[in-house]
């Protein structure tokens, strides 16, 4: 991951749960960055995704900080468990030298385990000793919690010539992990963004890559992704809007970097063996598609039936019907890997299904479906669901 | 399975898939039987279902045979699917003496494999030859396909101080098994009811039997549930208000004969080692609340914690969250097995994990959950998620 200029980092095991690994990052910014954030829409949001919104909210799209902890999730963990957010916030602002509210927070770990926001301060004081402009890998290994890898990434755009910087760093093996469910992204530039630009600019990217990714169709209690831009080393003033066309190859490197970071998230679904891309065309509008193809994705039984390298061509039939967006039966069309298997709501006449059972015996595995009523698409990726799905999962907690 | 009158059953075998078991049976009706039908939702649907559905409206809600088959779904199987279900229509109103839209028809087994309408004729025959009053343990057999047992059972309701028999047999393992996901039922009864007042009682206790129940979330493209009244033996004329108070017996009798099929399904969800009630209390209204059920009951998270024996209620405030419907955080109450485990939206203070665990080692499981929003309830059952159900949709098909 590529140093951003107006960001430094730093993490260390503050020992949240785990033991022997660093489970607390932080991120200082360059006074005047901007800051926008995309949150779970559970109805039963942890108590650091609120303090975030609200605090983005007070404070008009800034932060100096972020802090992000794993081992404990800090959800379902009542009043208390705001207190503990503040808390954090609080410290970390006296460390850093700021106003709470421009603290940025994340947690994910256990769900239901009461906090102690005091926690936060001799580590905080130790990272804050040490801020690097380097040390990105330390901070992406920080926030895991049963992922196998951490994930990671830069791009550099061309913004009026010149280049710009985007790093990232995410967390998460899909919704899975025993008590663990969430998944994290923080994405950093700097570009000289206005925060309604970056919030339009996050948005838009998260639908097409974070909001495009399942593993299971569960969503987390702690879901949070959050953008940076520092506007530090550019000689353009901040831009506001964000389709100036001369954004256009940074919102291609930024999505492209997202989409790069969730798709690193299915790779690591705990008992994956297969990445599936499901491709939809031809819905009612692209909101569709991504409603039918989030159905396949997230059907029981076609990702068995992937893990099981069995072209069941019934099944994603199944899955487009239930999805409740208008598909017409009669003009569907599926393609695996690339070979047309039906047409016209039936059986391809030239089907060859040990063709399409080789493919799936690979490890990338495409899905294509033609919906056939208008020009609606859309893409999602996930994994499979295999035995060692059930295995991780049904562990008892203790 | 009592008899019921006004209603011959019979079931053969006619090799649609299967040998060496009937998978083909047919009831006959006494003249002037009621017929009501729920079908599946999805955006494909077999021809059968097209068939069926059109049928019944044709003719105004009335039946004289119902034909159903297992082995073949006639699903995605394009014009040819509808032309050969109209042909096994035709045959059978043949046999039978009566105009094709007055034979209700359903299939379940492999989708996308073309059938062929003219194999109907001779097992039809047969069984037209040998139709009987008590052969309805054959009948629920001959609609098996991966169930494990054949489903069925009786009620006898009072009507005016006069006993009323209603008989139903159901097949379906859920959504869960390979090519063949369909969930079937059949009810019958003696009662003197108007077609649209049969509509009306069937599609309320389908609301709160069939459709409480999920194995996996998936939906098939042949689920029907049909239901039949003859009329015999009986001494009123058909009742056309189904909230006539005549009928509160009856309908209580239909609706827990209907749960009673349902239930049985879930019992024999493939892989399935515990029997899983959902109920939800305070939600905004009933649909809200069945909503929130359905997102729990459906949570792979869940269900693998359950199979895993753990009473992981981090998960259940995950799957209330993210239902989507009105749920107070801070107000959550949750129960399992009796025992309170969560309240104000935080771990009970007298929680013991232990007495839970004990719980959740049985094969019964109960969790109740309380949104704190209103008034809305809903109970939806189901089974957990074990390495069996991969096993056996893993499968390849061949």
């Amino acid at each position: 991951m590529l140093p951003v200029a107006g960001v430094e980092i730093g993490a260390v095991a503050a020992g949240f749960r785990y033991t022997g690994r660093p489970d607390l990052m932080m991120a200082v910014f360059a006074d005047g960055t901007a800051a926008a954030g995309v949150f779970t829409r559970t109805k039963a949001p942890a108590a650091p995704v609120d303090w975030s919104k609200g605090a983005l909210s007070e404070n008009g799209g800034t932060a100096k900080a972020l802090v992000v902890n794993a081992g404990n999730a800090n959800a379902f963990t009542g009043e208390r468990g705001m207190k503990a957010a503040t808390k954090s916030a609080e410290v970390a602002a006296a460390i850093v030298g700021c106003a709470p509210n421009e603290v940025m927070l994340a947690s994910t770990g256990v769900i239901g385990v009461p906090m102690n926001g005091s926690l936060f301060e001799k580590p905080l004081e130790t990272i804050h000793a040490g801020l690097s402009g380097a040390l990105w890998k330390d901070a992406a290994r920080a926030i895991m919690t049963t992922d196998t890898f951490p994930k990671g990434g830069s791009r550099v755009a061309e913004v009026e010539g010149r280049p710009v910087t985007i790093s990232g760093f995410a967390k998460g093996s899909g919704m899975i992990a025993p008590d663990m469910a969430t998944m994290l992204g923080f994405v950093f530039t700097n570009a000289a963004l206005t925060p309604a630009c970056l919030q339009a600019i996050l948005s838009e990217a998260t639908d097409l890559s974070f909001n495009s990714i399942t593993v299971d169709g569960d969503t987390s209690t702690n879901d949070t992704v959050l953008a940076f831009a520092t506007g530090q080393n550019v000689r353009f003033d901040p831009i506001d809007d964000p389709n100036d066309p001369r954004l256009d190859n940074f919102k291609a490197c930024f999505t492209d970097l997202m989409t790069d970071l969730a798709q690193q998230i299915v790779r690591d679904g705990e008992g994956a063996t297969k990445f599936v891309s499901v491709t939809i065309e031809g819905a009612e509008n692209d909101a569709a598609a991504r409603t039918i193809a989030k159905s396949v994705a997230n059907s029981p039984l076609v990702k068995t039936a992937i893990a099981g390298e069995d072209p069941n061509w019934g099944r994603l039939v199944m899955a487009v019907g239930k999805a409740g967006e208008a598909a017409d039966r009669d003009k569907l069309q599926i393609w695996i890997g690339g070979q047309q298997v039906a047409k016209n709501g039936a059986v391809h006449p030239r089907y060859s299904e040990p063709e399409a059972a080789a493919h799936m015996k690979g490890q990338e595995i495409d899905i294509r479906i033609n919906v056939g009523v208008a020009d609606g698409t859309a893409t999602v990726w996930t994994c499979d669901l295999t035995y060692d799905y059930i295995r991780i999962n049904a562990d008892y907690r203790s």
